[in-house]
């Protein structure tokens, strides 16, 4: 029997993803617990217990300690707290002068956290979208001591980068690598060992947790950020002040659960619907460009393009058709800019423009990937007609 | 008909309160909005749409125009965010030299936010509680366009703080006010505009909302802050990045709903309650001291001692009898501190030592109040055998 037809089918889940069942149960049982994690009484306490149990959930999808995990608001907030020039490690107290970024970071990566704007330097990747090693290289030459942040895996591309590569030439470098694995996470491993990260930002709300909540990972207790970017009370271990978000803690800890468990089957779900969907695509648009397509993708991202193609219209037109995708990250609120990753692969402005970002979850059925070709069957369609006239 | 004897009594409400039914219920709701408020698609918007209601209702609380309200993750955030040498009034681009605090501010605040501590000074209290307005007068004459702290009511002690007083001596010196109403908001009115605040925090888990919440709200759109404290995308019109916490900003924005329309009623119901809990702690123990009580209080907090009692061992005490009260703050998890409010009001090191906080709200009751007084009996018993025994 044929899957019904979905009213909307939802291909953003790199904006953002739904909340798991296990997460919102875990969410709606966290919000009848009223006390402070803070307070000595028993309802402190049980607050208390709930996030440290969340964080045993985190640190294990990390491959990290208890301990090593520090809870925040946002991966955003993860990564700003991560970038700082007075990084510390096993006490050395030397200030990490440079900040080495590869030139598709995210926004909250690029922003450059509390390292001064002349400090910071960008690492170029290759045609493919992967970082090239060779320059890192050299730039760590040229750095002592740099702080390196690399993500794990690009939110518009979902290409997966050479991170542990990256780790070897940091560390030979006496430099500390940050890992922005928000992507990454619940899509492939993100054992920070096996990255050889130093820092890792998780958020949960891409892996199936609530939006609102997020996690800077450290991958050994001899590293310390002395400047913490909330202050006031001394929760998180000092690290980070104000009061914890107790039910949005508990929830993501679920959420990293789920994740651990199910992954490789759900990346395996996913990857098999994002080939039909690129099969399709190419089907119905032979000279669709697929972005990052040679290197190692996440398994449910597609960004792709057509000449003559804008992102913009393309978007509302397949919202009108009942399909959410995005032209590029959903970060920039407001602010309609060409994508710096696009750019940064060497893909002409024309071209750029056109880039439309399909992303998978583990909630896609194929009667949602035979919607979304549906939908770009009529668009393309129009599309080609249009341009034909423009030409005519 | 008496009221059965509750299992436990929760007095700790300045700790954190309970998620109000109204919240909960929108919450509940928002969880399903599954798209990322920044994304233009259908899902999008809708979060966008949750956001703005939300954001019109915390306007409300505070008398703001709903594009003045900035939310946060936090209160101790938006105090952080508030407190910047940055901050600019039409584009005045004048730095903020100087932050004046109260002597009995909360943490957050006393953390000076981006002022380096050599450019903060502390404004004395009088032995009440309040703010020496004399003293601010003098330090707001020496330091030229200052920027000042002032909470609106004391989460200690509950006393009421001077505001609009204060406020007319800050701008009379071109200084700018910030006032932390997390303590006061939902127990007496927090209008910016009578309050005289240029800049206003709050908390939603205080007034029934979820913890990992807050907002700064600003009194004029005339007020700029140019230096974010997270950055990234242009969420919170490029004040605070990140995807938002779209369920727990509106399960905070139907608190505040709530809040506006009870305020009043349960303010009263509270008051109530805590006189017949001081009336029964002064016949029980007529040596007993109440913090504060010569000036208004907030209609929910009593913070007492009695010679010779610690507070470490009465809370634990308190809480084996069912009872839920707490040592001061509860925001300084781990560190016990004798409390710099008291200590600000003159009262002895032995005194404060034995300082516990008794915190209503409005599911407090009558049996809830009794339960209370008769596990103080027991103890105030025991404490004055003790003591008899150290004398003897």
């Amino acid at each position: 029997m044929p899957e019904p037809k979905p009213q909307r089918s939802y291909f953003d889940w790199n904006a953002t993803a739904p909340l798991r069942t296990e997460a919102r149960l875990a969410f709606e049982g966290a919000l009848s617990i009223g006390g402070n994690p803070s307070s000595v009484h028993a309802e402190g306490r049980a607050a208390r217990r709930l996030i440290e149990n969340a964080r045993e959930q985190v640190a294990a999808l990390a491959g990290a300690r208890p301990g090593d995990v520090f809870f925040t608001s946002s991966g955003t907030e993860a990564n700003m707290l991560a970038l700082t020039p007075a990084i510390e490690i096993a006490n050395e107290k030397r200030p990490r002068s440079r900040l080495l970024l590869s030139a598709i970071e995210h926004a909250s990566v690029r922003s450059g956290g509390r390292f001064a704007r002349e400090a910071i330097n960008e690492i170029p990747v290759e045609a493919d979208g992967r970082l090239d090693l060779g320059a890192l290289e050299e730039a760590v030459a040229k750095a002592p001591l740099p702080l390196v942040s690399l993500m794990q895996a690009n939110n518009e591309t979902g290409v997966v980068q050479p991170v542990a590569e990256a780790a070897a030439i940091v560390h030979a470098g006496g430099g500390v690598l940050h890992v922005d694995a928000v992507q990454a996470a619940g899509r492939i491993a993100c054992d920070i060992a096996a990255l050889g990260a130093d820092l890792l930002t998780l958020s949960a709300h891409k892996i199936g947790g609530p939006k609102g909540v997020g996690a800077l990972v450290r991958g050994s207790e001899d590293l310390h950020i002395p400047d913490p970017l909330i202050r006031g009370g001394g929760q998180e271990r000092g690290l980070r002040a104000g009061t914890e978000n107790v039910a949005g803690i508990v929830a993501f800890g679920m959420a990293a659960a789920a994740v651990r468990q199910k992954r490789d089957a759900e990346a395996g779900h996913m990857l098999a619907l994002r080939n039909a969907l690129e099969t399709g695509l190419a089907t119905i648009s032979p000279g669709a460009v697929i972005f990052g397509v040679g290197a190692e993708r996440l398994p449910n991202t597609t960004l792709f393009a057509v000449q003559g193609m804008n992102a913009e219209t393309a978007v509302i037109a397949f919202d009108l058709e009942g399909v959410a995708v995005s032209s590029g990250a959903a970060c920039s609120s407001g602010r309609v800019q060409p994508s710096h990753v696009l750019a940064a692969m060497g893909v002409s402005p024309a071209l750029t423009r056109g880039a439309v970002r399909v992303s998978l979850g583990w909630e896609t059925t194929s009667a949602d990937v035979e919607m979304f070709l549906g939908a770009w069957r009529k668009l393309a369609t129009a599309l080609s007609k249009e341009n034909r006239g423009i030409a005519a």
